[in-house]
């Protein structure tokens, strides 16, 4: 296993990465994009074991539901690329299950793969999204191939891959990439049927970053963001060669789809915890902004908490009810409930936004115009915003706990965090349209049917 | 047991029922308020177990979450007062057991009256909304003292009760009624903190009724209110007396909302469950009815029905979450979750009436306007209406599929059945509100104000 | 002009018309079908001139803004097939001007049968909506080729046409048909691109009724549907012969759409303001009956009240801003907004259900368990049942008072005259679907997209 | 008047202004609040009028609905401080006309401030919001009695106020304070009864600010916030004189609130119909990034869009209705109705979240990921990030102008900007229980109690 001062010396791999427009020489230098460097070296470093052949609790494979639950709390306590990791293993073990019986080969690389990030422990992201060009389209019909990734030269010993993959939070800060093809595939799209395993320096990996992480000298009024967040990567296979070993598909079209399917399942279920505990997050900062502005009994007040109740409630029912059926896999691993945790992703994406208008309905426009710390630190008006931000209703009677609760909810939902936190919310594992099929798919149709002609007096004995 | 005949035959008890203005000599007999008495007597005979000492399977106490669970669809295929039978006994089993320690003597009758329930196999309604008058009053402050019902006499040997009931479904079809107050009473108000059990043919026990049952004479247009009906009673307590052995709180204010509580958690949860199950119909009827229209490939229509799975799978995972978090009383009872319950049970009740107006939507206006199976017999027009009903997609190849369809459709959601389902499954367990402020009141505030602490950066530790 | 007597007398016409499964003789006769015949007769009454050549009030075509306002009153008061009279005239009024250039011949028919239905103050019901078969296919490809009305034989003097038309209100108490294509026609639909006038006494014309008319012995418990009710309409055309003068479009299948598009808009303005005056009584139940239960200052009662009220005002908002840009056609009728009309339209059918619940949770069970007036004339249980129901605040003091408004309340929303509202107000005019469409239609979205590009930095003289 | 030269030069008056903790020598030279001067700047040169005497044409009183509605599009292209000088002018005006027949001293001194600002050409804020302490107390029950602003001395030439205002957008950058209550008062609360106009540079007022400027070197990521953004001041009035001819009120509770009702009809108006102009700006995002994504046809996407037309329509009618619907005021001003201009800005602000879910939801995750212009530059990855944000629809044929697509996108919705315009939609004139009770208070509750009544039968003739 790794130490956190290890990671962050593991970086310097010969990576090519970039920011607004520069190459970034050593990503764990740059102050943009280094800051949650510490969170993930941290990270590290709690699930650090010394003895040989360890392997950290969060990489191995959940055997039952209340393994599935017990993993939750790991999560949420670990950075997104710890998470994304975790959600490789299983998909990439999902996946072998799957398709182990067809292609035993495919399966053995997959397994052998597990083993040596496990071995090794590395931060992988999970390389899904492809620039996809006009969306109307399929992969061969568009005016560049390499709209979708694809391989461009086969050669005895692998292949040459060529394509670009979006929104990969953390790509530039872990070591894998786990690349799998974005959607089904069909009989003449061979070349779009590939899944490879590739390492963040691999030559030709070419990696454009972006960023929400706050700009500002003084970090105090980010109190969220400052610590809590990670570049995206705009990652760019240009004509990247895959050794055998690491793939885990090559033209199999028929099963293209099922890395997707496997991978949404485990980035829903990642999503609906996370989204289970934001809420009650949001229920949290609604219910100490009442207290400090002293509104906490106001009936309407008071309604728009409940809501926000019942809202968290049903994410964590969803989330209760996913892992109480969850199936056990021919392997053993536990697989959550396909249903309740795509319907539980939606609702709670769907929601999320309202939820928010809630807490800035409640907490008022100093979300927005609470001065900061530094203001309360200048020998003019530090006393005087003080006192002016001050309420008198319990911790509230200094004006700092109060300015700190804004910056904390500005920071989490009105700010460029905020932001990421409305998009990622909707599109991660999908965007919501996604969770509409994969629910659909899964509801048993035919039992709601026959429930209906039994009560309208159709059904076939009856009839 | 009772058989279904011993049932029928049982309500001939002097019993002083009225309707439409009539005192009905003979409820079995009378053709508006007898339409459920078959379903009564089906249910009975289903569960008749000729062994002495048997007790219905229904009527006994659930001790693990798969018992909860099994109950469900039992409940399900149940008639109402069944249902009303088993939420009574877990009411007043769940009482016993929250106050036995305080008061041994009403637990004891307590525990008494359900053993002699079960052996006599009777059936129970529930009788808790009081009249309450102005309802910003407390029941001592009315310009009526009866709008809350109260003891008007003590005798030695029992208490005289006066004061009314509303909305006792079944009340004329049932055998006793469970009289609990309807809310928390405080010092000043012992009269009205009355809880005990009366027989329906007790003297002085009036019941209006009112019924959504159809008039009509063809009841084939009412696929499924034709026998889904139960008489509303309204129930007058005209000074009645109450043996010492039926009285099973009289006074003790601090304790009168613990029936209240105890019966709203097994009224939701059955409310819950039957939303579940409802909502799983509402799917079934607006996939068939697209089907039949030729409509299920359509975009926006499969997009509403996708609504409606995910408000089917919502509810259900509540009523999912509840059972698996389920809690075994001191006594080995299981009561479910309280805060899953009431959640789901909001979330159902609140979007019910949008479901429906999805499937509405879905369906088209011929839910109201589709000719009745009489016009297909009739020589002139039914080979017309048959012939223009037929939309020649599978079962619809036969115009009377499609019509009856849209008359169960018309029956369940848009017709007076519809209307008793649209209120009750707001109203019954106490109004959208009263859920809500369940589960505020079960939900862990101090846990989601900890967590947004410490994402703020004031968590104890880090201030 | 017609007396209401007149009125009467006029439908002993010899028409064809069936009620559950008999022939009925005479429709005037009939206790279902009748029951809204005296406000019919009143209506003609009220409008009464008896100056030779007088023309009443509601037929004539507005002018301008002003008096398309002042008609709405008007048209409020009146009975349904009024209102149908009005659109009636109004949609071939405005067929007339839009394809009079390119068809002299039937602009000339309209127009001198407006004339001619003015002269005779005959009521006219809009015969659009098809049997359709299988919804995913065009006319020409049903399985049965009458799925939609069509012409069958062409002869000198005029048409023979076959089909059905479905949901045709008060068909049996009106005098003619305006039958018109239900969509937009292609080439080779030539049959189907019919649209004329046909008696309702015509030959061949076969009227199968259904009723939500209540079936009580009693009306008293139906204040509102007593009297508003109307018999829906199955109209077959069994080989009608349509002369040639009331021939208003044969085959020109360009212009097939014509018809429907016009009377969307007059149909969508009439249901427009009907929803805003009913969103009005919505508000006026909530808070009559928020003031006899004694809950009217209660916090989450006014605060589901001032939801109905922003309700209301969006809706009347949407019929005001249709009339403030509406614009005047070229023969001088002016013609309400269509983008307005719509969106307004969808608004109010889209949220009317969730009005009904507020409406419901504010009111309370006895919404569906109200004893009726006979119970309080029951000399047992009479006194008992007015002292029950009676709150001792303002009007409800006398329990009957709080009664009727829960009978009304029942009746307007959750018996079956609330079932057909619920429906009826989705699905006139076409459903939501339709109104998105039509909304969409008229939306200025090339002025929406300059904004967007403007703000983005992207419009053209900036780029 | 004043050009834009002239404006800029006139913030520096010695005005005391404070940013992160430091004061701001000169505001016009600094980085982070400078942003919008010459936003400012530019509309003052495109007003500008060297005639003597000439008036900015916003900063006359419109006398009729044409002249209400033509402001609109002036103001929309307008800066923020210039729409705040119009709405202070209309309030003071409005308020001069309500209380002048009382208090003719007053009225004169507004009348002519109103004159003098009119001819300095200056520009207004309007301070209202106080820091209020405990909202659950009155002012003069606060720990601090400072908490709202007050008079601590009384002179014979004028009052001194203590006191602070919050959320005063652009206060930094104007000249004047428009000091008004921020709710009714009661007899006893005389001192906080103090309306007044105050220059910024008073000795005494200290503003500190915070902005959500974006602090990146390259603008070009932010092609809406670079120059659409204002400082938020925290105005603190730290014993600031105001001379008698600029006190408005001083004492008379019974009247404070007639400022802040008067000031929100104007704040709410300018709202309303900034969130029309928004509602349309969303849909022409949503449009040209499903164009530029090749989706403009799939219908799913299609549903969304047209729910945000429906949307963005009510907007609009409401406005509409709400000039339409003017009130002509006794000094001539014409007034936009209360009701239509209140519920129209509650259902915009209240709907503005989901709007953006649907933008986000259709637009998909480069919202937040694509990379900036720069990136398009450096020689490395240019082309290839280029290549791949490319689609081949239309104007994506180049991927940058995708990329700026989303650039705005994110910078209007998901972004600081976008989080300040989240909050400050639902904020702006009162959060949205303040638009609701002013909805209620103007809706004509008795009429619709009639309606009901009428409808029930219990209508006063009737009954």
């Amino acid at each position: 296993m790794m130490t956190g001062a290890q990671y962050k010396a593991s970086l310097n791999d010969g990576r090519e990465t970039y920011f607004e427009g520069e190459r970034v020489p050593d990503v764990a230098a740059h102050p943009q994009l280094n800051a949650s460097l510490d969170r993930i070296a941290d990270c590290y470093d709690s699930f650090y074991d010394p003895a040989p052949g360890a392997v950290n609790a969060m990489m191995s494979i959940p055997r039952s539901g209340a393994e599935l639950r017990d993993r939750i709390p790991l999560l949420h306590q670990a950075d997104i690329v710890a998470n994304t990791t975790y959600q490789s293993l299983m998909t990439v073990t999902t996946v072998a299950g799957r398709i182990g019986e067809q292609f035993p080969v495919y399966a053995e690389r997959m397994r052998k793969w597990v083993a040596e990030m496990q071995a090794a422990d590395t931060r992988i992201t999970e390389c899904i999204t492809d620039a996809k060009g006009d969306r109307s389209l399929p992969p061969g019909k568009q005016t560049d191939p390499d709209a979708y990734t694809r391989v461009v030269e086969r050669r005895d010993d692998g292949v040459v891959i060529r394509g670009a993959k979006l929104h990969i939070t953390g790509a530039s800060l872990s070591h894998e990439l786990l690349t799998i093809p974005t959607k089904a595939m069909k009989p003449g799209e061979e070349d779009y049927a590939i899944a490879c395993a590739v390492p963040v320096n691999a030559a030709g990996v070419k990696i454009v970053n972006t960023t929400y992480a706050p700009r500002h000298e003084d970090m105090r009024s980010f109190p969220i963001s400052a610590t809590h967040n990670f570049p995206e990567g705009f990652v760019i296979f240009d004509d990247v060669f895959v050794p055998n070993e690491r793939i885990f598909l090559d033209g199999e079209t028929k099963f293209a789809a099922v890395f997707a399917h496997s991978l949404g399942l485990w980035e829903r279920l990642g999503g609906l915890a996370f989204l289970a505990d934001e809420a009650d997050e949001l229920v949290g900062f609604a219910q100490l902004i009442a207290e400090a502005n002293g509104l906490a009994k106001e009936g309407h007040i008071r309604e728009k908490i409940t809501e926000m109740i019942i809202h968290a409630t049903l994410i964590r029912a969803a989330l209760e009810a996913a892992i109480a059926n969850c199936k056990i896999g021919e392997d053993g691993a536990a697989f959550p409930d396909e249903l309740y945790t795509n319907a539980g992703k939606y609702h709670g994406a769907a929601n999320y936004n309202l939820m928010c208008r809630h807490l800035h309905d409640i907490a008022g426009g100093s979300v927005l115009t609470a001065p900061g710390i530094a203001d309360l630190e200048n020998n003019e008006v530090g006393a005087l915003v003080r006192k002016y931000m001050a309420t008198g209703v319990g911790p509230a009677e200094d004006g700092e706990y109060r300015m700190r609760l804004f910056h904390a909810i500005r920071d989490l939902t009105a700010d460029a965090y905020g932001g990421w936190k409305f998009v990622t919310n909707l599109q991660a594992g999908g965007g919501l349209y996604a969770q509409r099929i994969v629910t659909r798919k899964h509801y048993d149709m035919e039992a709601a049917k026959k429930k209906a002609l039994k009560l309208a007096g159709l059904a076939p004995a009856e009839h």
